[in-house]
């Protein structure tokens, strides 16, 4: 049995106090596994194909070692859904569309810009789905934390535009728009996906009243995601 | 520091009872391990692109999945690599073009020769190491042996390669003749390799006086690969 939430999420005690917690068999939580899930493994896919921009061999290890964090991840979701009665190939068939159409609309035309988006796109990702995650019982919420925590890898990619921008600054414009369009695509998406899972709708807001919570949340998203373009040298 | 042979490897004993334990730090191990992590990344790449070739959903996640393997085992080996000194990214590029000469002879035109060969192919290259890894100290031994188990996702190669063919015996003649040059080509790089890398020779013939070990290798080769042909139907 898992323990209650009380137990094990006191980092959010402050917000989540009034509220009842969600039961570990909420059909939102294997749908959220599900996006995530799939999510991995089309982060794997693309991951993969980009390796052909690498630079050098360094970009190509890089590449795939980011790639095969994302299959750990996998691994780990795959796991649960099954423990959760779901068919892991079904799946991924049934949420890669979504993940197909954020990264169709975000298809890097250079390695520089492939590396602002696996530093953007996985740190959008994981505001996402932590912020998701605060809303779950204690073992759920532990496995959205540990998929979504930040690998040592994604510091690779930001080291990579830090020094190509400092060494030529004249990429500095276009990377600057290039990351605000994957923030703009990143909520387009998420907001897609939210309008077409319903079990999903009813995890985030399962606090219904809770609105403010909810604008906080979209407008820390801007923050943190400045805060991610400063790191790139490209505040 | 490391426990000697002769606490860790019992298995081996009676082939190895007269011969003096390898230290730890012969260069022959760094070498091996640097051509297991080349290895590694080289079979992962080649997965995802043979991947292309799926014919659906399921086959991408199971090559997805073995890559996937494969990048574990490669973040054994650099971590072991890094240990003892060695820079990553270098020893890739060391060993790169031996692993690129072995895959470029054996390019799969289709999904099945591409199942073929993760299944043949893994399994040469166990054979290969593990005969090595005999003569290793108990530690080294065991890195061996982790990196080079059968994972379960072979199993999705097997299954599917005696699938088609039962559902197609005009399969098999091909696919067999594609085995048997799996097997030719493994042999020739694994020659090419010990020719070039002295300290891998050293390895393997620092039991000089023992041939008969070495031929009887050779022979128990053709055996193990007969067996897997007649594992996947084609035999």
């Amino acid at each position: 049995m898992p323990p209650s939430t009380a137990d094990l999420a006191p980092t959010h005690i402050a917000d989540d106090a009034q509220l009842p917690p969600l039961p570990d068999d909420h059909p939102g939580i294997t749908s959220l596994f599900g996006v995530l899930l799939a999510g991995e493994i089309a982060a794997f896919y693309r991951l993969t194909a980009e390796s052909q921009m690498a630079p050098d061999i360094r970009g190509r290890v890089a590449m795939a070692q980011m790639a095969g964090a994302e299959m750990a991840h996998f691994e780990v979701l795959a796991a649960e859904l099954v423990r959760r009665g779901r068919d892991v190939v079904d799946t991924v068939a049934h949420y890669a569309p979504i993940l197909d159409q954020y990264h169709g609309s975000t298809t890097p035309n250079s390695w520089l810009e492939s590396m602002v988006k696996a530093y953007i796109g996985d740190g959008l990702a994981a505001d996402f789905y932590l912020e998701v995650a605060h809303t779950l019982p204690g073992d759920a919420e532990g496995i959205v934390q540990d998929v979504m925590a930040e690998t040592g890898h994604s510091e690779f990619a930001c080291a990579e535009v830090r020094a190509a921008v400092a060494a030529d600054p004249s990429l500095t414009s276009p990377l600057r728009l290039w990351g605000r369009r994957l923030l703009g695509e990143a909520i387009t998406q998420a907001q897609h996906v939210l309008a077409s899972e319903e079990d999903l709708t009813g995890l985030l807001f399962s606090e219904a009243s809770d609105f403010t919570r909810i604008s906080t949340f979209f407008e820390s998203i801007q923050d943190r995601h400045a805060a991610r373009m400063q790191e790139l040298g490209l505040g």
